[in-house]
């Protein structure tokens, strides 16, 4: 068994760390915050979280970060994506060789589009950051309810190491080499998911939002293989099935910023509405700007940046998405070849 | 404007009849039942099928097959798969050559595991067939919301040429080689939607069903590769898109059918409940006798199977789906490459 600490008690960081006691491992909750580590630590129950959920007796939970991070042999990180960044620099010097990071969280920093993994790395030099991901909402997996994820790593053993420390019978584990694709993937879900929410909010139909889930994986592999990754990825649960999930979600927080819009409000008014972090306002203008860089034609992503930052209606802009040029399906497979 | 005819008046044939209709073709739509058609022609509406949706004026209904034949562009076969054979059959000694076929329904025929354009070429020879599929309630097209499909033709003059009769500004069409990968993924989606019904019976959640659609048209992906097909197909509109407009859909018999069993009725409880063809019982059989002759391992429609045939419970089928053996995600990008 193994010795593995969480970092970040949001609703996933704290549905891993029960996954993991109950796998066997020895598991430390790390929360930033003292008194929230101290009531989870008396209640054992997040409440606002994961309400009816008991953490397990063995899960140690504590706001001291050098404790957490010390003779520790995985080390998953479950901020939010924002503070990706300052969490590893504040890991940084208790960081040890050989201690694997593997990060939970879904972004792609807005201005130097900086996937997380490679954000790790360069605050914690010569460390090694992996990535989890997949279909996953945290309250069903705290739930025990059957669901499958998969890991990144740059070895096949490393890889496999931690399948071993993930994988139970209701939480199946895949591996893959494309730690980029899972990243971008998780990323950029979220912009498809606003526009998902949008034509809901719009009052159209489930053929709308299969047309924009479908057309938008394609969207994002055709970055993804520009840029390296792997296209399979995008096809596989850390991509299109990840995608699903936040698409058909009423909980996705991104879908309901979209829903709102579709329903005639901006961008300003549906944030507050919504009252948290939408990571698709973000990664929208990351996506954006990777399709410059790469030269890659992302049709819905840019109408979703028309919508949100140029107020744009969102009605024109589903009616352009359905206009334009006549199409091969997919470029690869055309009669040419 | 071209001259079309769409066979089978169930809610797709006649959705699609509106549809030409409204792009300006000369079409007729026909219907096996002499009442039927008199009473569609009468009432101008499809009260059934699609109650409240006006046939537009100038649509011909007929039950004359040989008028429904004669001197047309375009033939749209959407019969029920099971009435495909005996349909082309009937059709056989009307048609004449350069009258372009469009089979829209989906299915494998159980015994012979022929396809349905491939069954239409054997009955009427020299005939050209081509296949118009994706996620396409019939309800939504018929009250133009926005949708999006895809055409397969062996040559891109011709899928060009049914793209510019279906498509519309609400109606996007793509255009596609792949005629064998279309069929593939509309007959198997079914079932698919049976194991997706069965998890949300049984009370699991959404990360549940995510993978199951993720898993599933990655099985279905890696049978149609081995039969010749395109990967590219299923990760599209006809692919991935279809399934997830028909895991989602509460209206799919297929899905109500899994729903029942997963609440603990038998197949044939199912099946009476329903009270309707349920497409994926037989699909099932099929995809298991290809994933045979094929060599190829699909374990979801494998333990449909189970399920169907053999009275194993469901819940015993998820959890041998969730303890397999520990995988990477899709071989084809593993490390080893």
């Amino acid at each position: 068994m193994a010795k593995v600490s969480v970092f970040g008690a949001g609703s996933w960081g704290t549905a891993l760390a029960i996954l993991l006691t109950e796998n066997g491992h020895d598991t430390i909750l790390w929360s930033h915050r003292k008194e929230q580590a101290e009531e989870l630590a008396r209640e054992r129950e997040h409440r606002e979280k994961l309400p009816k959920v008991l953490l397990p007796e063995k899960l140690e939970i504590t706001a001291d970060l050098e404790a957490a991070l010390k003779e520790r042999d995985v080390l998953v990180l479950a901020v939010p994506s924002v503070a990706v960044r300052s969490t590893a620099k504040k890991m940084r010097p208790y960081v040890k060789e050989g201690q694997l990071i593997v990060n939970v969280a879904k972004g792609i920093e807005e201005h130097t589009l900086t996937t997380l993994t490679d954000m790790i790395e360069e605050e914690i030099p010569g460390s090694c950051a992996c990535v989890l991901s997949g279909p996953s909402h945290a309250e069903e997996v705290s739930r025990g309810l059957p669901t499958t994820c998969v890991v990144g790593a740059r070895s096949r053993e490393t890889a496999e190491y931690l399948q071993n420390i993930f994988m139970s019978p209701v939480f199946r584990v895949y591996i893959s080499p494309d730690i980029l694709g899972i990243e971008l993937g998780g990323a950029l879900k979220n912009v498809i998911a606003l526009a998902a929410g949008t034509a809901d909010g719009l009052g159209y139909g489930d053929n709308t939002k299969a047309a924009l889930i479908t057309r938008g994986i394609t969207e994002i592999s055709r970055l993804g293989i520009a840029m390296g990754a792997r296209a399979d990825t995008f096809y596989g649960l850390s991509g299109i099935g990840d995608l699903i999930v936040t698409c058909a979600s009423r909980h996705s927080r991104n879908r309901k910023a979209g829903f709102l819009m579709g329903q005639g409000r901006t961008m300003e008014e549906a944030m507050k509405e919504v009252n948290m972090v939408v990571e698709g306002v973000y990664s929208a203008k990351a996506g954006l700007e990777l399709s410059r860089k790469y030269g890659v034609e992302m049709p819905i992503i840019q109408q979703v940046n028309r919508v949100l930052f140029e107020g744009k209606n969102p009605a024109e802009a589903v009616k352009e998405l359905m206009v334009r040029d006549k199409k091969i399906e997919s470029w690869d497979s055309a009669w040419e070849k």
